[in-house]
């Protein structure tokens, strides 16, 4: 199962709006078939396992990562697959929460005769399938929010310089963490201000994240990388109900998508953003500022993983800060996370905070 | 080498002005003598050692993580009560740089027969006797800067509470960090804000820091803590030259010890304060915030090391900064720190940075 899961991460970031499931076909102790959720979300990993094993498919048993799907969609569905293949047993860590699905997988199974051992591994799925649930159950997707800080919490001088507060060991691991992401998303300041590409880089060719930008006004500016490359990388904008007619014509023009999305207290509304990326598809959606983006998701308590890189350097009060106003009264009130891994990359810290 | 440098660190903060040396004597593969500095600097770690050590010191080998003392002081030279026990050997990792020593130890052992091995382990006992040498070479202590900050690099709400961003776990190593330290020092905005002890606690019976207050105008609760306890343990009060006869009369009266320094645009000068504090002995000197008095630190570059706590708990942007303003212009121009060590502590993260 732990192979079947690393083989399921393989396709993170480039199957929404689909699971990235592994599966791992094994015939008296030795593997037949490996598999995982191909680019796009299609062959699921069943189909790519079941094909590499062929006939030795029969009375062997499938590690799959999640419930195998029980509904006709755009493929038939992966429990028949197995049924017709042969396979004795199937062990998986968790049911399915597709209502589509939602246990009539492993009934299917069942009903043929198929062992079926279920709840293995499953914390490690759980969180590897956190995204997918996240749609399928609150409609939004899994929202990661990097942070590159100076010791004392700032991302760039008064000045707005920014560049670079953390090493390039630690911009690489970024590139790898917008890699495993569906889309990396920033706020219309920062946009502004650094004119980021938000591209995967120094990965070889890989399938790039869509490029999200939370901006009300609409008001980015159409000569900047974003709008040069959208065509070639899509760029999905989420504004206000209150942008002119020319700025939307001009950004669709451009190849842009856009959405617009309620506001709340004057500003457009976490929720709001969230589920309309959940509604077109994403799972995972990796925040790289700025901080008033990052202080609306944490006030609303949208943030499910903080990654934070701090560099040993010190930029002072009137630096700008890596997370807004949130308007916290009591300390009882703050945001509290549970510190889940930590080290050194190159000579910044590197950390992962989660939800308690 | 090893054992005697962890010898040594048992006297870490509380034998001032003098070094925290550890003695170790070897008499044919087996330990005839240990020996560190006792509180207050006397005896000296090799006079503790040749006592265990008795007539089993002939021909041994003494390891002594620092050039045995050559001049009458309060008590006699160690190099001639090594010579006078009759030790063949003397291994040390580096020279005293005291005037007073400054190699007349190793030349009085040599020309007694003694055989002197210097440079062994000379980096970790560099970095053991670090305050000693900045004191003796820049007449300043070692300064380390404790920050325990929210994620984003906070120490307060805006309303100013901050009890407790760390964990207990957290608080237990600051404690210990005190007991390793000649004096804890915090500027007056946190001994008004906080009326904090500033004492060792949960270690059992320790000697206790100084307590060293920056406070340019002296204007800190007569009532407070510090001020009630100033019999018990020394407090210490660093103040600008125009403060008024009363006040002084009062804290003098309350115990405390005044130290007029010079100002610098219109404040207490770190360099001024730290060469007060060096001159009155100190070589190891622990700060503990607030920001304001972190920042002037930072910014003459007199931090040698930072130690970072750092919660999962986010502030925002209206809490109060653990570092004030820098004034920096380019991010060229910002301190940069290298990462020496990080660990988790608690929920907590705890790393310590020094002076690249």
């Amino acid at each position: 199962m732990a192979h079947a899961l690393a083989l399921g991460r393989r396709g993170m970031g480039h199957v929404w709006p689909n699971p990235a499931v592994g599966c791992v076909i094994v015939s008296r102790g030795r593997i037949v078939g490996r598999g995982w959720t191909q680019p796009g979300g299609r062959p699921h990993a069943e189909t790519e396992a079941l094909a590499q094993a062929g006939t030795a498919a029969r009375n062997a048993t499938a590690y799959v990562t999640l419930e195998p799907c029980a509904h006709h969609g755009k493929t038939p569905p992966c429990a028949e697959a197995l049924i017709a293949a042969g396979v004795a047993r199937v062990v998986a860590p968790l049911e399915d929460s597709d209502p589509r699905v939602a246990g009539q997988g492993f009934a299917l199974l069942r009903a043929a005769g198929v062992e079926v051992t279920n709840g293995v591994m499953a914390a490690e799925a759980q969180a590897d399938h956190a995204g997918f649930f996240l749609r399928v159950e609150q409609g939004r997707p899994f929202v990661t929010l990097k942070l590159a800080l100076s010791l004392d919490g700032r991302i760039a001088t008064a000045s707005g310089e920014s560049r670079w507060i953390t090493g390039p060991e630690a911009r690489r691991v970024v590139h790898g963490l917008r890699a495993r992401h569906d889309a990396v998303m920033v706020g219309g300041g920062t946009a502004r201000a650094d004119d980021p590409a938000l591209t995967v880089r120094g990965f070889g060719t890989v399938s790039q994240p869509v490029r999200v930008v939370v901006s009300r006004l609409l008001d980015l500016p159409l000569m900047g990388q974003l709008a040069r490359t959208a065509q070639e990388v899509p760029v999905w904008i989420c504004h206000g109900p209150d942008v002119s007619t020319e700025l939307r014509d001009a950004w669709q023009g451009l190849g842009a998508r856009l959405f617009s999305c309620a506001l709340a207290g004057g500003r457009l509304a976490p929720q709001s953003v969230l589920h309309a990326l959940g509604e077109a598809g994403l799972t995972r959606v990796l925040c790289e500022g700025g901080g008033q983006l990052a202080a609306s998701l944490l006030a609303e308590d949208l943030v499910d993983e903080l990654q934070v890189f701090s560099a040993g350097v010190v930029l002072g009060a009137e630096g700008v800060p890596g997370i807004g106003a949130l308007g916290i009264g009591a300390l009882s009130e703050a945001p509290r996370l549970a510190l889940a891994e930590q080290r050194g990359v190159g000579n910044d810290m590197y950390s992962i905070w989660r939800r308690n």
